[in-house]
């Protein structure tokens, strides 16, 4: 499926949805309540682009009340015009190269904006101290944090065709390349025909650096590729993912070429039944808390509690790691359109690793599984 | 040339050159000089690698005036341990994954620190109010701009090495895949066979996304790769570089399937003679501004002074873009061993772009080239 095949985005009520969730300034509008904003300065380009299809390395939006300012430099002209209309917002486009600083500042100073949040997480501190003394040199500015980021859990059906495309890819890329891995190539190198061949299949890019970890090295979860040879008989760990229209894929197969040996196969039918319960887990109003529980108690079970050595999983979307968490530490609970991992493992110091990942949709009912590579461990 | 082959890099002395641009607290250190510091809180990545030849992903490095803090999370227990100590780097180790902040805060009330040093263009603002309230809760902390970026201008002989390396695996690169851009094959696609083949050759990544611009789409600098066929008799960007061992290469050449026709040669000729002349301006103590308008005058002779829309060149190191930058605009003069791109260019709207880069390293007499390949238009 290339990109101009995939559904629409629903761009077009993001921004009021936004309004909605800004802090608010309590009682008349005074600004007393602490944290209270009259308008938003968007600087990520990950929430720029969500909040108005512009997917350029370059731009700025400031989001008041009842008007919306967007500002790039004139190498985004064409593209911010076209891609703002079809998306639908209707903002105020501006673009220089060295007038951004004055054309902010003027329209922020007119509009009379007293409190202007930014994206505390999204900004240096450096540029926090010039948007202060001399973009909003009149307005006091607010700490944000995930404004954004906490509208974008949701996916709409637009997104989940994007996130369900890469998965795709992943899916089939490891289709076309895992029966090499009886020639023993190395870790890099079959990392790089997984690459290579998401790309081929029009992945844009990956979504992170695909693990490839096979015997000792899978016991560390987030092992770099080496130039060490892929054995039979060790397990071999695969983590990998794509992006496609700017939305990110994220799986993990663990195979091994032959027989891994019993206590390998007990591991991984532990994590599989693990897996199992966490994906049997996910569904509408649960606890994130609550899925990563129901994957530790298999684990704990078979004694291996300690060598489960990170949380199930986290949210998938523009980002590779968004909202929520699923961990015992994650706070609320899933809703239907989120986009989640579940990717329980276990870690054995000198053996080796299994992790089985998958990346689902939350549904009312429990949840839609986007990653279909087959679970089998022997190859 | 792997990476086991280069020449090793001279880490140890890096920490003390930092101490000694560390800002001055003024006449008997009583901090009353404005921007003084007892302390650097190094966080980010590339200048904790600068400093300690650590690679991993995680890390914090708090320098004072006679010790050093290194703080990391499980993963890297090992890792820290074996690259600081190969690398000379006396600091204290601490490994920890949730008590990091107790650690640093320790370490810095027991040594006493009055006022500590933010890289203010590294950390978010979200980070300096954790900072400033529970990590350092009795110090002033100062807002620094590129201590450690101003040390990385001068490269060692190692740095020099994988520069080279990575410039040597782009040239055999272009050179493999060129013939194939008489089958006229998408940008994307010939992109994709750019990037495969320095990643066959050993590089560990692209230094940045590569820019295959052909016709019109040429015009722009920054273009991103199309679905659009490259066509005999356009003038067609390329812009690429690799990652070896952590350090970037970056050049960029101009080609033509077949002759581009009579106004296309003059922009080459023009761009190539630019280029030349920003090149013999180049050697220790010239102004960044002076090699700029070197390259500036040769276009503006030409009657194209508008169509050259950027500066003339960026440094290249552990970043594909560092100090000193290259330009009408650019600060300070050229010193011998640093390393920077040259590369004029004119772009013409509905016509096209030609750029002509290389990467050099400044002696005391002018350069040395690190980019080999030929600069011949037509293919």
């Amino acid at each position: 499926m290339t990109v101009t095949e995939l559904p629409p985005l629903h761009v077009a009520g993001r921004i009021d949805r936004l309004r909605r969730v800004f802090p608010d300034k309590g009682p008349g509008g005074s600004g007393v309540s602490r944290g209270g904003i009259d308008a938003l300065f968007v600087t990520r380009l990950v929430n720029i682009r969500y909040l108005t299809g512009f997917t350029g390395s370059a731009g700025l939006l400031l989001v008041g009340p009842d008007e919306v300012l967007f500002v790039s430099d004139g190498r985004y002209r064409d593209q911010a015009a076209d891609q703002l209309a079809a998306a639908g917002v209707p903002a105020r486009i501006e673009i220089s190269g060295t007038e951004q600083k004055r054309i902010v500042h003027d329209v922020a100073k007119a509009a009379g904006y007293g409190r202007v949040g930014l994206e505390a997480h999204g900004v240096t501190w450096s540029q926090q101290r010039a948007f202060a003394s001399e973009w909003f040199p009149g307005a006091e500015l607010v700490a944000t944090e995930g404004l954004v980021e906490e509208l974008r859990r949701v996916k709409d059906g637009g997104e989940v065709a994007r996130i369900r495309a890469a998965c795709h890819i992943a899916d089939t890329a490891f289709a076309n390349v895992r029966s090499r891995l009886v020639e023993r190539p190395t870790e890099i190198d079959f990392a790089l025909d997984l690459e290579f061949e998401m790309r081929r299949l029009g992945a844009a890019a990956m979504s992170f650096e695909p693990i490839v970890a096979a015997g000792p090295n899978g016991a560390k979860p987030h092992a770099r590729p080496s130039d060490r040879r892929i054995e039979p008989g060790e397990l071999l760990v695969l983590d990998f993912g794509c992006m496609v229209d700017g939305y990110c894929s994220d799986m993990t197969r663990t195979v091994s070429v032959g027989d891994p040996g019993p206590e390998a196969r007990r591991m991984y039918e532990t994590v599989l039944e693990s897996q199992r319960a966490g994906r049997e887990a996910v569904r509408e109003g649960v606890d994130c808390a609550a899925v990563d529980k129901a994957c530790r108690d298999v684990i704990a079970e078979a004694g291996w509690a300690d060598a489960f050595l990170h949380g199930t999983g986290h949210g998938v979307g523009l980002e590779i790691h968004e909202d929520p968490r699923v961990a015992a530490t994650g706070k609320g609970s899933l809703a239907t359109g989120y986009v989640v991992t579940v990717e329980p493992g276990v870690y054995l110091t000198g053996i080796g690793g299994v992790r089985i990942e998958d990346t689902v949709v939350v549904t009312p009912d429990g949840c839609e599984i986007l990653t279909a590579s087959p679970k089998d461990l022997v190859l």
